[in-house]
């Protein structure tokens, strides 16, 4: 093929300039764009050619269109008045990041494939396990744990249900009883989707019911095991949630411990979101009881200000982990791995090629420090507290669930239909933009607005402004 | 926090035009390192601190490390000597495009959270159905199908699988049989992990002989069904593999469309590396009767140019797909996609979060055009079959397969321990790296080196030099 058909690298120089303007531009003026996009459902797509293009074109071509066709259909999650679902902010040096990870273009589903991309993994989930306070049991040099970055919480989830059904498959006394996992009502639907992939069947996870506080009901939980047991099924993993996506509730790791030690299950800690706060020391009793889990995941691409996807997993028997996942074809093998000298992380996963993701990690703890994630998630939480300060006088409103860490659940004193409104009269505003969930508030399951805090460039007053919007819009000024 | 703890956008222009810099000298010099990387096992690890920095650093001090401790922990997948497994090419207009996606930050996970997102993927994904001869029955705009980017072909099967599991389970007059689940014995090693995932076990995979062109053998394939429903099992999936990667040896899609009828099997076309030839017309043949499929998926992320992860999967029918991966919470639900006018690509695969891939490939797209990716695969094609032509007429060595697309397997004419060792000779020199893999040479297991063009800056005077150090390393000169 013509030489001249590819980018050069001094054209990559070049026309990489201008996508760094246009970065730091989009980035400097986010906050006057409209946070949700207006577009209507088909509007991009029909404004893009029907069928591809014969011959190529230049990058000049290619901005115009994301400026005219792709930018009115982007809902801006890293503006400053995004407080919907969960953040997932994504900071420039994790963005430059991601570049060099693009740019090495290397892959690191063994460790012969590019060494350096399994060993800076499995020496910064040593740190962040560090950073996060996390037992030694999980750390890579300790007798048997070690972390993983995968994409996703599901994944993560996913990954180590196949583990614990293997685990039990393969158990001494097994009698081949059915399979039966739980997790609280409230857990993320991702523990509902890795039963239904891994062939447990939704069927048999109990989504066991919740104390007022939203956390799983510990008795609850340990009626359903028994009555499985008392039915000869065979219980064998349990998912506590630190921080649900509803409303942050978090069910106590001890107790939930406690159980998985009585009745041998694997204990699964999804804390996605909230995990990321244990960065300071002040949140990590959220945790107390950790050491009795047998995996534990959070989502730095959510609230530690590393683009999204970099979710990390840590496994306490990482043997039994990767007996599970392995399938070692004879093209895969390599001298080291055969000698077992090496970790080859697509024995740690789903899937077998993997990016390096290690270097957006590596690249926002080199940048910030500890000292300046720490001080990034304590303001956060200090936005959301505010929040809850302006909201908590004011009669109209209530709170629905206790504010934790950098999310305020609250609704209008009224009915589901007043809220629903209140929040499409708020979005539809366009300088800020809100989620709903639905949860029991009172006892009765009740339409609620959720306000998270965390976007990279959200300040005080993006939060005062917020409120401002909010009553304007209940006042029917909006 | 202190706003200057974050990296501003007048940081980001400055470091960012460094770190292109640092790219494009990379991807200049590329050919000047190693390829293979000549670490030992845990010597990057040991050069990293034991533990995270309290403090923040500079990006000069992150680009330090990049190049003492990182870089010589790397295989150079984009080196011109890069002949190993199948290719991962990179090419800069997808670099740019990765870093335009973590730039916005925007989740992709549903329409509404960024609905450009979802309506370029959805729009691009069936310009490459037309570009690669795909039926229509697989585009959006057909009545009932539609594509996606999936991370790996590996969460591509099993998505496939868990559909098609469902699929049967839900289907009138299934009587509870165990369900079994059909590839060739040289299927990827995916297969089998997806049939370990979804809890159908490997050991209702069946593995099916090959003929001698290591294809699978159709009538050994009937067999096997016919066995299993005599049994009482219920066979329910089959893949066919174009392009296995040992050989690249392909199934014949239209005998086991035939088959995948008669016997209400969903046919899932495995066509990772192969498939992207198909943007030329000269090699769609190999296809042929893939309009009798349930599923196709290949990945551009191999050999089209766009970096890793981008593996494109279509299905004929996405409701019966989407319907078993599911589940939808209510603070996931948008009044868009409760009223079914958009696609909410989260019910299209494993994880929940993604990724804006579809820039990558759109980038790709425009700046080559059609013509440009035809005229890259066929040269590489071209470049591969330059290679079996040098080493055809010479008597030391001999073809392990009939060489296809850009891969040749041979072998020197003498044992396994042999080629072993002339393959660690020809690694060891460092200009250029080649695979192994162990596959049926005139009816006996032999290992066999693989010979695979397709790395971007791969031209002639690289794959003649390739001949002439594999000669020498065969004369023992190496």
């Amino acid at each position: 093929m013509p030489d001249d058909d590819h980018m050069s690298p001094g054209q990559f120089r070049e026309l990489g300039g201008k996508l760094l303007d246009y970065i730091a531009d989009y980035r400097e003026g986010i906050a006057d764009r409209p946070v949700l996009s207006r577009v209507e459902p088909g509007e991009v797509a029909a404004r893009l050619p029907a069928g591809p293009p014969l011959q190529g074109d230049s990058l000049a071509g290619i901005l115009e269109d994301i400026d005219e066709i792709v930018m009115p259909g982007i809902t801006h999650w890293q503006s400053p008045g995004f407080f919907g679902y969960y953040p997932a902010n994504s900071s420039l040096p994790a963005v430059l990041a991601e570049l060099l990870c693009a740019g090495l273009g290397v892959q690191g589903m063994s460790w012969v494939t590019s060494p350096a991309c399994t060993e800076l993994e499995v020496r910064i989930l040593d740190w962040l396990a560090e950073m996060l306070g996390l037992p030694d049991s999980f750390r890579s040099d300790s007798a048997g744990g070690g972390g993983v970055i995968h994409g996703t919480a599901s994944e993560a989830v996913l990954a180590v249900m196949v583990a614990a059904r293997e685990r039990r498959k393969q158990a001494e006394g097994y009698a081949g009883g059915e399979l039966t996992a739980y997790c609280s009502a409230q857990a993320h639907s991702s523990v509902p989707k890795a039963a239904l992939i891994c062939g447990i069947g939704t069927e048999n996870l109990r989504q066991v019911e919740v104390q007022e506080d939203l956390a799983i009901d510990p008795q609850a939980l340990e009626s359903a095991i028994e009555a499985d047991l008392a039915a000869g099924r065979s219980p064998f993993f349990l998912c506590a949630t630190v921080g649900t996506t509803s409303s942050c509730a978090i069910d106590s790791v001890a107790e939930l411990g406690r159980l998985a030690r009585r009745y041998d299950l694997w204990l699964h800690v999804d804390a996605a979101y909230a995990g990321n706060a244990c960065v300071c020391p002040e949140f990590r009793s959220m945790i107390e009881g950790v050491e009795l889990a047998d995996s534990f995941n959070c989502n730095p691409h959510k609230w530690l200000l590393t683009t999204f996807d970099c979710s990390t997993l840590w496994v306490s028997d990482r043997e039994c982990f990767t007996g599970a996942l392995s399938v070692t074809p004879e093209y895969l093998r390599s001298p080291q791995g055969d000698r077992g000298e090496v970790i080859d992380y697509r024995d740690w996963q789903v899937p077998l090629g993997r990016r390096f993701r290690s270097l957006k990690l590596w690249f926002v703890m080199r940048w910030y420090g500890v000292e300046g994630l720490q001080n990034f998630i304590r303001e956060q939480v200090r936005l959301a507290e505010l929040f809850a300060e302006l909201l908590r006088p004011d009669d109209r409103f209530e709170l629905a669930a206790p504010g934790r860490l950098g999310l305020v659940c609250f609704r209008f004193v009224g009915s589901d239909d007043e809220n629903r409104e209140l929040l499409e009269a708020v979005n539809s505003g366009g300088e800020i933009f809100l989620t709903h969930t639905v949860i029991p508030v009172g006892g009765k399951e009740k339409y609620v607005l959720r306000f998270a805090t965390g976007s990279i460039s959200t300040r005080e007053e993006h939060v005062r402004r917020a409120w401002e919007i909010i009553c304007s819009a209940a006042a029917g000024d909006a």
